[in-house]
């Protein structure tokens, strides 16, 4: 039932608000916001004077906590997490926040990225007695944190992220603090906000605004903030690493009211919409967009070419996750439950269509095909992204190679499978300068597999645990 | 959590394909469609032969149905409802369709609108020795038919039509028959559609693409089509009232991509976003939307004034039915939970900021402050539908006139209250010429009180029923 | 997975105590209590002053009520509902209170029993143009009541009663009284208990101890009281008709600590067991019960026999309605998931094993070969209860004749069908005598064929309903 | 709304079945047939060559399992868990099976027990720097076997059981086998039986019956089995201990139709009750059982005393687990839920009321109350087993001492709280005895303080994690 997209990870957040009466309410407030992040499962964990509560469940934020629970989680700490929605089967063993307890006490800690060398770690680990319980690389860097947990938490951290690499943003609460950290390259975004009470850590600034949260600055990659006693101590790591942070933020996963690294992700979006226009640019009646996530780009397109903008297509906004299995004839018109076309507006127009990213192909065809029912004379599709076509070892969910049909044909290729009349796409220095107003320092990995790290020859992208599984339905 | 909008009551659907293996399959793409007319309840009912089978629960449509009960569902003919979410209390008992056994054997029926003079049938009924089961006047129609039963089934249900007043678009599946009803004025739409193996009725022409549907044509006001041996037989029951079609369909409840009586409700939209730009001109940067029903509006009001239309408003799309309670604090602010305002594209710059409707003025206000605190310049407010003063009768969620802004209030009242730099609404001529481009002929009784029936004194919107009270949680 | 037994149709409650904060709660404890006469729907409504909110669903009373719901039901008067568990598909429709409009206001009934003449009354009503909501027999004691609603209520309930034949015991609110009502031949037990704060009605005694009500006496055959004003009026409406309580109350459906007609239930049944001692004496080491139903019996035979009564099988206390589907081979043996041997207790003995009925006899001779598997020397079945040979149109869930294995079958043929060493069962005149202590005057219809009034050729138990289905999952 | 009685904590299933294609089928009918000894929460694990499948959640078997579960559990060996119902706050982490990662691969636990040094080993786990996921003592059997993994799977389990003190029945799985161990001391039983397909390791033999298994043997104390090809070795890893099975086990725990050690639990309990008449002979009219528990004894003291047994007290079968809060009232005669008095057959009787155990004293009184309203003429208590004076750290959920109503209280206190006539609880002599019929050898702890292991000063009973609380509603 999804469009054709990636998807990311996770998002985090966390809240610093000693004697704030209704903490876990800030955190699910939070949450919500950073909902497009993960819709698979949503935890909250909550920490007085370290002591940690938690609770998470399968589901979006709204359907895992209620009243009873989120009254129940008191405390003066919270961290939260929320997890990206797989077709397949879901875990709760795998949800987030992860709270173990090691010779310090309890700890809680949020993940948004992916490890490289957790296999790695986790072997080596085995090898000297130590068990797992999940199959999620977050439990390898608790487990390391633990290993060294008698040199103190700071030390501890310190420890364990000499040793893991890969993207990392992670919110962490101990004792009395809130740690925030960010992985050398800064693959994953993180960002601090003030309130009245205290301190904010979110994925994404998108969250602060209905806290009432000021916006303070990004957490650096390699820097981790520890918050105690209202107070926020910078300790940098790791300074040495090159930025690279994910281009999809920009183009896909962020909301475009965030600000990541000090570039506006609406105007990276709208900047790259320009780009795109000027690229390939295309005689045509009207541009449109695939809603909701190439709308941006679409009338940054307009703008620049002075074709005006208008709308194609008409989104369902009740589609979810709970669909009834879709017999054969409706699996091949399935895009139809989620979009349908504004026909009077199409009807005898050369439209220009554009869209934030085609990954395995498989619905931009049937797009086109209903614009093309409805009349429309000609349809070009322009794409606000490059064509992807390697995996990404970050975080983000990428199909294999052989699935991603910007890595396996050309562009004529994918123009005739398509049917489109012509195909444009952004490319690689369009897409950083859309963003790199503030030399902002892309990975694009996905795109030219510029890997900003070594990536072991075994990094299973995932710990695909032939072990064990938790059915959970 | 809502934002500030009428409801509207219903959307019906009616499928007839005998021979089609999973009718009820349809009957479920076809609500999904219609969603947007109401989320409180759905239900479906399929008619084998004369034997009906049913389902209906409070939710949305993905949540009352699942595979299990979809593929037991089978029949012939299939009709579905869904109805409009509530803040308060809600029965399953006043879900629909309604299924009753009368002389003829059983019938099932859906309703979209509201009948003036049901509590008047109610009463008079009642002195005769009948009981009603519910507190819908759905249930009086129903009743009706089934007094006139021995008569047969047309002849009862013309008999039925002859007592009641006011609006309503009903599907109704007896024997094997699927009929199609619209009230004498075309209060509420519906409309033909043609498919493969039979026909479709639906509320709106939104749903024919995902049910492989070739629009046919509007049921008239005052007819009755009677769809049996995969035949369309037409029964105009009443000729004389004058039309007068919801405008309220074309400002706010229908969808874009669907066309009532000929006219498309996208270019509707868009025609009241340009004259309200020449009804009420104004200097400015940017032409933004309140997201996602002014959005049309706004295109068009950008178009006709040159004002370049631009994303000023992200709205969270994941916000549903279940939110934890507010604290007041958060409630104070909850337009923020939906909306939250593009600092980069509004500050320093004068807004025109479109709206479909206002009509308690609760959230105009919250989020003119939000766009001045993030720095716009000016805002000026357009409303693309003339002020909200007076109760619909008709099938529409109209609060007391007395909480209804327009009603209590002049336009600079207004203006001054929502802290706007200038206020403008579309006039009633201007609405009349967005939608009647094809002689539409609207219902503008909200706006002026004009009814196109008497409306009884003891009119009680709905049978408030002092009577009982179903319980659901 | 149930045992070969024939089922209730339901149990009754009535509380009138004005002034009781929380009468809902007393209406939950007071199904609670009753519960063993149905587990397939529970509900309760409470009037207040002729207002009535109620609520029913699915599922034991401990899991359709939960203290959100128990909250808000208040009120003066309430009743309540427990309905049996079918195997197959169940109708949240059907379940009851059913509460309904007529011109006196709203009114709520409970009924247990069946009526013989519901389908013939329902066609008559359906010719006058009437409609029918449910498939319940029930529905058409509401439908003549509001009938004659404008004699008022006393007067409409004793015309609707003349019309109905069958049994029923029925507890109805409306106005400010609580009503009781038994049938003519008394087939369906009611009493009456006095608490500190007013009165209260119920199918049975047993469920006055935990409501610290005191026992006043039995509703009689062809009686209505009245309870208003905290005062009881009693209206002999049909005094000639013969008594005739159902029999299968004392052999099975009661609770044993329940006294119904002046009779104690358990002295009933240990009475059956010395009969059945007396009646079919043998040789043996062991008197054991089929436990739970057959527990009283045997121990009264074993006291009538001086044979020591012990236990030989243990049923497992948590069988529950949502067991898996069992395979074949599980489907086998599915006794052994209720009961299991105390292979140490009966080994190498001689067992007499008393049951209270065997119905359609699929499960004894399972029971006689566990018993034979773990070592008894020699099983003897005593039957503390006549052939079940005839249907009941009463209210009990008999099987078809040909499914009743005493009616199609000698009964030697069931002995060597359930491989019992020997088989007896109590007389007609032994049963009647076991719970004739005070002139009880049973209907022995399902032994004998007696039926206590005519019973149409059309008959049907239940309205068998073509007309339409609710599905409910 | 429980009866006062001590709480097991567990029961524990082992299936190995290679080829049986439905194995966890099988588990689950294993652990219905074990749910007394635990209603908190259920799980099962199946292992197909060393991949390990398994689902776990709070309810009862029958709620927590469906057809779609119990179809994707497949494999050739299954374990299975039940966990008794707490009354206050139940945390899924918690559940069992426990399913971790160790260097040999995948690994499934299912513990009956408690240790008495896990917080000791725990700890200095932590030191060097091992963290904990949940608060069960299970998980520091789980961490010691992967600690010692490199050794092979037998060595490391060897190793774990050298460093563990208390009681354990163990069931793990992991590579191809099943593995049973039971503690040096026996405390929990632990019972192996054949079956066509291989073999079954269950708490308790009364699981044998439904799943078609032969019993062969107990595993013996300081026996750990190991189930592989189709063969059972053992091991005897310690053979020194003083074999010391829980007493309770017999007096309450266990059902009556199994066998532990080689003893009937029902002619134990017999026995109990043929002593205590004999060492608390009085003159009576009728002996009567607290139901269920105290059935037996009551039989037992019957058949000796040669008084008449009777039924003085009705259960109602359906108290379970989601009642409504009750109200202060309620809360007072909550007994009344769960026992009704038959006033017939107690009214004017000497009765002599049997139970099982009395433990915090909080119902007795009751139950005494409520035959003496019913007119008993005297109620003599007698208790088939000795006051329980000391906190169990084996495994059953003893009171703090000072609410162990024996421990603070002489008999004729205890008589005169309880308001009987007398009073006499068997001696452990007397429980040795009626137990005791093969040596059975029993820990008689509770009753006397003879602890059959040291109890380390700070033996914490569990371990209460001031670290972290996982909230489940």
């Amino acid at each position: 039932m999804n469009l054709d997209k990636l998807r990311e990870e996770c998002g985090v957040i966390g809240i610093y608000a000693p004697g704030e009466e209704k903490i876990s309410r800030l955190a699910y407030y939070g949450l919500h916001a950073l909902q497009h992040r993960g819709q698979e499962s949503a935890g909250i964990a909550v920490n007085t004077d370290g002591h940690i509560m938690y609770y998470k469940e399968m589901g979006l934020v709204q359907e895992v906590f209620n009243d009873t629970v989120i009254e129940r989680l008191n405390g003066d700490i919270a961290i939260g997490h929320v997890r990206y929605s797989t077709t397949g089967e879901s875990y709760v063993t795998n949800a987030q926040p992860l709270v173990v307890h090691y010779k310090g006490g309890a700890i809680a800690l949020a993940h948004n990225g992916n490890l490289v060398n957790a296999s790695e770690i986790r072997e080596k680990m085995q090898d000297d007695g130590t068990i797992f319980q999940t199959s999620i690389d977050s439990e390898v860097i608790a487990t390391l944190i633990a290993k060294y947990g008698k040199l103190g938490i700071e030390e501890a951290i310190k420890k364990a992220l000499k040793e893991i690499k890969g993207a990392y943003a992670l919110v962490i609460t101990c004792e009395n603090k809130l740690v925030g950290i960010r992985d050398p390259h800064g693959l994953r975004p993180l960002c601090i906000g003030k309130t009245d009470k205290g301190y904010v850590l979110s994925s994404e600034s998108c969250a602060f605004n209905v806290l009432d949260a000021t916006f303070v600055r990004d957490v650096l990659p390699g820097e981790m903030v520890i918050i105690e006693d209202n107070n926020i101590t910078s300790i940098m790591y790791e300074e040495n690493a090159k930025k690279a942070l994910c281009s999809f933020e920009f183009v896909y996963f962020a909301r475009p009211d965030s600000t990541i690294d000090e570039q506006s992700v609406y105007i990276s979006r709208k900047n790259a919409g320009k780009l795109l226009a000027k690229e390939h640019p295309v005689e045509a009646d009207m541009v449109i967009a695939v809603p909701d996530s190439g709308t941006v780009a679409a009338i940054g397109y307009a703008e620049e070419s002075k074709i005006p903008f208008g709308e194609g297509l008409i989104k369902n906004r009740y589609v979810g996750r709970t669909f009834i299995q879709p017999d054969q004839k409706m699996r091949e018109r399935s895009v139809r439950l989620k979009l349908n076309v504004l026909k009077e507006n199409v009807e005898g127009k050369r439209i220009i269509m554009v869209d934030d990213s085609i990954v395995r192909g498989t619905t931009s065809g049937k797009i086109v095909a209903l614009l093309k029912n409805a009349g429309a004379k000609e349809v070009h599709v322009r794409v606000s992204s490059p064509p992807v076509k390697y995996s990404c070892y970050f975080g983000i969910d990428t199909p294999e190679t052989k699935k991603l049909v910007g890595s396996e044909n050309s562009i004529e290729e994918i123009r005739k499978m398509i049917g489109a009349d012509s195909l444009g796409y952004l490319t690689i220095d369009g897409l950083i300068k859309s963003a790199d107003e503030v030399n902002t320092n892309l990975c694009t990995a996905c795109f030219n597999g510029n890997y900003p790290m070594d990536v072991p020859k075994n990094a299973n992208k995932y710990l695909f645990d032939k072990g064990c599984t938790d059915i959970r339905l």
